[in-house]
């Protein structure tokens, strides 16, 4: 090593061009990458049999895997969160069962059997399963104009259980077919705009609770709600008002004290169903249900029912029940997901997105058989959950055996349960989930990202949660485009005192090499981007011929193209290359080629690129590229009568 | 140079920081690469006035820039295309118009204004520009829901005139806000495809004049017109068919003549004329038109009346006009620009895509003053010009003139040129056109490439032009996404006898580090991608260590990261980065990083992640990355008691 004694020419390393690889290798190689990138095979390799189907149920079933290292501690903290998220289940269960203008039970049996079904699939620690605002409007808009819920109820109910039974199907089937990484283009910046957008809307939507009104938009937009409040002023309950406010401040005390002192910790996590308790005994013993607080009412009781015989396959409306299976599955398969997500990154762990997928198709296809309509991680409930203190999906069980006791016995002391108080519970776990800071950050390191983030978060509260993911997800897809599209191309010079060659932009000390111009491309040469970068190549050459003669230096002789950053090439950019070697031809100029990698010298080479080129112009390193350029016009020079040389010659 | 004279620690080059550039600054920098890319000013700089304003008309109007190079030479050709093409253009515009429910005049006006305007603004040699199938079709469909062509006639063509003129308008404005780039998303292989599967098209849709068939449907898929063609078997008239097939025998004669031998070349272009003049005259003496040969028959006479005042502004199906406009205005430019392209690349030059859609919107602006519809480039009008030698616009210049005559005085000429003759001259061009041996090509260097061009050509036989479109242009986006999501990450070996260091996977004989894990990652580090490299680099640690540990070498300490093809990164990239971090040191390994670029290493320090690494863990290339490991392996195995030595002490 180390036999680089001086500037002058040396001979050069070859590159290579791997071994050509049957086709079917390389299609079973690329599927693997892109399907099972974490390799799941790898525990089973070498196992006997009997271990292979635990690991096996284990991966399919993750609480067998988590289940046996679970503590009593934490199970303390699950069954706060989920006594606390049961609290809230009954209410939003009945609004949301509303929404979708279905009956209200419908609403609670929803918060009992997909509940059970994620605990045992999902990968989630602090997702809170339940049926989702979005989803609940979207049924009873797309299904309402085929079958009126209101004249045949029990037709539309049967609808719904179908179309909840093809979301489960369809969100299934992207799990089993590996599609989970589809959610990776919900970057982190779209979750931060996302997540305080919909804490916004959430908190805006709590204004009915909050002032005690009767009717209130269906509109989730912060113009549509404002305008709501403002003009019901005179609707307004100061008696509802004042206990919210009372409740909000004492929520956000018991979080700011449980912030100051670790040791308070278990105040903050009672706190939600202290004050459902303590509103319940308040509406009870002041009878304030009579002077504007409203109260959940009564409830009848009863576990749900099978509704596996409505499932209707044979209606004249299967196709409609369908396509909004399909519709609501996308919506709600995207918000769990991206919720899901938020707090997996608040908590610094992952979520796989294939069993998610699965787990919500499968809570689904369970819950269109017991009575149950769609589900997924609503953000609101999840928010509670978290804030609660859960540790893992076991908050879920419990949730589902408090709604499954409160169906049972319980329905009658839920009867003074004032809204106002679900409503301070969730506002206070929204105001926390407002994360201007990471906005700031986001601002500090990378302008655009904190423009997708600003676009997801004023789509959410001015559009809605749809158009306001759909926004950032077409602004981050834009940007890797236009990344794709339009790939910077620098000029490199020579690090002193070393072999080394950078871009001269980065290193103002780097040295041009007169003659040569060394230029790095910086992406894959594809049809999106052939076009330009032809343009940018030959802009670079006249350029470099403006300066050359404008310093009086030699003339530009020798174009060293960089490829160590071109990762793969299409027959687009093949064709590029070969009219920017004509187009240097034509100008007497030599194209030379340093570091293609293994894909890009192996498609050179088929297509007789690499011979048209001559094998000789192309090197492993830049250095020893613009070596080789610079020994040539040195023998160039000596011998005026232009001797051929090639470097072949040297191949000792 | 040269000073490495052995393997031995060396103290590493420093990895600049390149200087904070103001936001404003780096975003003008970011919108010129993006929108100017080819510099268009560059030819004004140093100017005087005068020439500045040349230099700009020529720019905008590019006519003014080849005609004083044009040569008589060049009209020769241009002269026996363009009347050729104007012999197309007289059934084809009347059937088209027929198409789009208008008085068949329409469609021959529509071929005398607009190939003037394009004449003069379009970049491309070989488009003749006339009416198109697809957005005539489309364009009955939609506006003859909301106004019956047969009822209310005047209404229905005001609203066609005021829907082409809404396409001029939002094709120019396409163009002028420099969105031309768009088009680079047609890939070669696409056009390879949609140029295949276009001439079987129409060369499909001639079987109606080849056979004389009145009725034929509206469809272009294979199946529709097969089926078409089959079902009326009965109706066929063989003298027609006898006559076609001639002509077609003569035709490819011609061409195969003039490709053996380039003197008979004025052969091949004189031959579509040579047919229209002998078809006329055979039909005229043996009355064939009697016996089943369809001919054109009776056209009025008189030019383009103006059609401006007829613009329905104030029409209540403004924003249907409005909707149809930019839906046929987009298919239209995209065929056009399409075919436009296809044969620039048979000719080896280029067309300009912002300009060619301000040629576009301009003179479908123009056309709508003057009682013209949407025109677009027509494939088969520009295969005939194409084949006929075209060499510049001015053949459509000499086209609008031919129809300009005919509309004035030859139309009853034209009475007796049989369909059959025009429908041969379409099929002998399209058969040319079918570039099998391109899509061989594709196969044996690109298999993804291949999918591509072979869906596009499906799409386009089976579906429809759009469906084919469509289908290529959403692969290839899959394509980039995928390898965007899937970027390749390869571990590296040294090259005996140097400091260079190369995937182990293209040179075998690169050697593995041992105690050093090097990895090589192949894109930009995005939200689309981070959550894949942060799972596939904990497999390859875990991978590595499995290797080591299985061949007894010393276990894994180091893993250098060599960020050479990271052209950029995200805040999602960042936290990847951090959380490999944090999982390197769980395991007591050293995260080293080796050549960031300018971008990176920016939004590296900014985000602290260099501050958290340690500044003395990022060298400029991955050979003094590696030496620095293996300097302090050393060290720690020279001093067991483990001395803490860092690479920052040896900064003399």
């Amino acid at each position: 090593m180390g036999k680089m004694e001086n500037m002058d020419y040396e001979c050069p390393h070859k590159v290579a061009i791997p071994p050509p690889k049957p086709f079917l290798q390389s299609l079973m190689a690329t599927l693997k990458e892109t399907f099972f990138p974490d390799d799941p095979f790898r525990q089973f390799r070498g196992q006997p049999g009997s271990r292979k189907l635990v690991l096996g149920l284990q991966y399919f079933v993750p609480i067998l895997e988590w289940a046996p290292r679970y503590t009593f501690d934490s199970f303390k903290s699950d069954l706060i969160a989920g006594i606390t998220i049961a609290s809230l289940a009954v209410p939003q269960g009945i609004s949301y069962a509303k929404l979708a203008s279905l009956p209200a039970i419908i609403g609670l049996y929803s918060s009992f059997v997909p509940p059970l079904v994620y605990a045992m699939l999902g990968s989630s620690r602090d997702l809170a399963v339940g049926t989702v605002a979005v989803a609940s409007l979207l049924i009873s808009t797309m299904l309402g104009k085929e079958v009126s819920p209101t004249e045949h109820t029990k037709e539309y109910v049967q609808l719904v259980f179908t179309a909840t039974f093809f979301a489960g199907v369809f969100q299934a089937s992207l799990g089993f077919l590996r599609l989970g990484f589809v959610v990776d283009f919900l970057s982190h910046a779209t979750i931060v705009g996302f997540m305080g957008g919909a804490a916004t809307v959430v908190c805006l939507q709590q204004l009915k609770g909050m002032l005690g009104l009767v009717r209130f938009t269906h509109e989730t937009d912060l113009v549509s709600v404002m305008h709501s409040v403002i003009t019901q002023v005179h609707e307004w309950r100061w008696e509802s008002g004042v206990m919210g406010c009372c409740f909000l401040f004492f929520l956000l005390l018991t979080r700011y004290l449980s912030k100051k002192r670790a040791a308070f910790f278990w105040i903050n996590a009672m706190a939600p169903l202290t004050s459902v308790i303590l509103g319940s005994v308040i509406v009870y013993f002041s009878q304030a249900e009579r002077h504007g607080v409203q109260v959940i009412g009564h409830l009848k009781k009863g576990l749900n029912p099978p509704s596996i015989t409505e499932l209707a396959f044979g209606s004249p409306h299967l196709m409609t029940a369908i396509k909004v299976g399909i519709v609501t599955g996308i919506i709600a398969l995207a918000e769990g997901v991206a919720v899901g997500r938020s707090f997996a990154t608040f908590k610094n762990y992952h979520i796989d997105g294939n069993k998610e997928m699965i787990a919500f198709g499968m809570m689904n296809i369970a819950g269109s058989c017991t009575s149950c309509y769609l589900t997924s991680g609503p953000f609101s409930r999840t928010a509670v959950n978290f804030n609660a203190g859960c540790k893992s999906a076991v908050s879920n069980i419990v949730m589902a055996t408090a709604v499954m006791i409160t169906l049972l016995f319980l329905t009658p002391l839920f009867h003074y349960t004032p809204l106002v108080v679900l409503s301070s519970i969730i506002m206070a776990a929204m105001l926390g989930l407002i994360d201007y800071e990471a906005a700031i950050h986001l601002f500090k390191i990378d302008k655009f990202d904190f423009v997708v983030c600003i676009s997801s978060y004023i789509g959410v509260v001015f559009g809605s949660v749809e158009i306001g993911l759909v926004t950032a997800v077409v602004l981050s897809l834009v940007r890797v485009l236009l990344s794709v599209a339009r790939p910077r191309t620098f000029a490199m010079g020579n690090i002193p005192n070393s072999m080394i060659y950078r871009s001269i932009d980065q290193y103002p000390n780097a040295q041009h090499v007169p003659g040569v111009l060394i230029l790095q491309i910086d992406s894959p040469i594809y049809f999106a981007n052939a076009n330009y970068l032809r343009e940018r190549i030959s802009r670079w050459i006249y350029e470099e011929e403006d300066r050359a003669k404008a310093s009086g230096e030699n003339s530009l002789q020798y174009i060293v193209l960089d490829l160590s950053a071109v990762g793969s090439i299409d027959t687009s950019g093949i064709s590029m290359l070969e009219e920017t070697k004509k187009n240097a031809d034509r100008r007497g100029l030599k194209l030379v080629i340093a570091n293609p990698r293994s894909e890009v010298i192996k498609k050179l080479e088929k297509s007789k690129f690499i011979e048209s080129l001559g094998e000789e112009w192309i090197y492993l390193t830049v250095g020893e590229a613009v070596g080789a350029c610079n020994f040539m016009l040195h023998t160039y020079k000596q011998n005026h009568a232009g001797v051929t040389f090639s470097a072949q010659d040297c191949n000792v």
